[in-house]
């Protein structure tokens, strides 16, 4: 296939899942692919891309890893872009292969849970965030946006590549937290402030849906509620302001028993 | 002049300075606007807007206050809005009427400065941040995107109205500080960690831009200097979300001297 027909493809979820690849675009999430021991498949770039330092070094880093580089025209380059700005680059990747069967853990570990958040900058902060507090993975539940979509990467800025992120469907994920005994927390605005918590060693926070939280499925399914006390009058924060004040809290303090 | 016409003008951060108004766009936004104590200067809607029972209900709550409508075709509200999905409704209304000599502060206060924060949904994120971890002002420094645009106020979802929200130049800012005797902070990579710290009852915490971070001049005013411990090979956290997990952390915690 040609790279630039594979990396319209790769612009649907169905084309990503099909292929196991995803697209970086830009300079920046470029650069990040390139650091990262990730398989690259290709690269599209336009004459803008070499304009700049920055760009030249870029297409040296590529060539200098034997990459396959197709030069394409601005209109073709923006015919297989998801983002507006693509800067003269696209890199075609590989999906890192991780599954919850193989995933490693240390033993103190905090896990994070997508549950429906929809917004593409919302997920890309949340795995930020997680890979910034020494998360130990990222797991998108059903009815979570595609982590793997260039928004998400583009907002992510490289933390795919330093937290194992990946989908799980429901099932898979409540076995996998039995298995490796992995409490269940879930962040709800009535949830108790975690200050006054004894966290686990090994516990999985799920943050959910930007307007209506985490599903009632999942909220059954918590061992523990917990949620940040906010100005009266305020609804709500963030979802990944919410998950960073959390994760930041339970991060180091593990329960003395 | 015809509120369509001025809507048009307000798209513009001179237009919004010189007639002291600004827009909200979309559903969510008109209701804030409704809910809160803010002078409503009038509103374009389209017929779009009451095909749902939550816009009918905007729209009554309107003609309730006697508020001026201009109804316009789905091609005319899109000349006027700054974002993509007006939803069949704009308001117009007055910015509050807050500056640094008249702002009235708690004892206990934590303000929220933006140095250079360029991104609108990030600015949003920050308002409703620190409306939510009761932050006692916002004051947008020079180079910060406009507090009042329309996809900043989208964002912030209603917090402006919940936190004085303000711009400020400099040498005005730094002259309030002073009077006030609020004392200054900077977050930055390589602050020390909040929990080592003894926060003063008045404090203003500096956040900075998305790539560069706080300026040098705005770093070397600050007292303090803090900032929250990464994971290896993680360069930062979102703006918001540092600023979350600072305001976090620092809300309740006053010295004890």
């Amino acid at each position: 296939v040609k790279l630039l027909t594979l990396a319209r493809d790769l612009q649907r979820r169905k084309g990503r899942e099909r292929r196991g690849l995803f697209v970086a675009e830009g300079v920046r999430s470029a650069e990040e692919i390139v650091r990262a021991t990730v398989q690259i498949t290709g690269a599209l770039v336009t004459p803008e891309l070499t304009k700049s330092d920055r760009g030249r070094n870029l297409r040296e880093a590529l060539d200098s890893r034997a990459v396959e580089i197709a030069e394409v025209s601005d209109r073709e380059l923006a015919s297989a872009a998801g983002t507006d700005t693509p800067q003269g680059v696209i890199v075609i990747a590989g999906v890192p292969d991780y599954s919850l069967s193989t995933l490693r853990l240390p033993s103190a570990s905090r896990l994070l849970l997508l549950d429906g958040v929809q917004d593409p900058g919302n997920a890309g902060a949340l795995v930020r965030t997680a890979a910034a507090l020494g998360g130990a993975a990222v797991i998108a539940l059903p009815g979570t946006v595609d982590l793997w979509s260039p928004k998400v990467v583009r907002g992510a800025m490289g933390a795919h590549f330093q937290v194992p992120t990946l989908h799980a469907d429901s099932d898979e994920t409540l076995g996998f937290l039995a298995d490796r005994v992995i409490e269940l927390w879930v962040a709800a605005a009535d949830g108790q402030p975690p200050e006054s918590l004894s966290p686990p060693s090994a516990l999985a926070l799920v943050v959910g849906n930007e307007g209506a939280g985490v599903s009632a499925a999942w909220r059954r399914r918590a061992q523990v509620s917990v949620g940040l006390t906010l100005t009266a009058g305020v609804e709500s924060l963030n979802v990944a302001v919410a998950a960073g004040i959390l994760l930041y809290e339970l991060r180091d303090r593990v329960a003395q028993s």
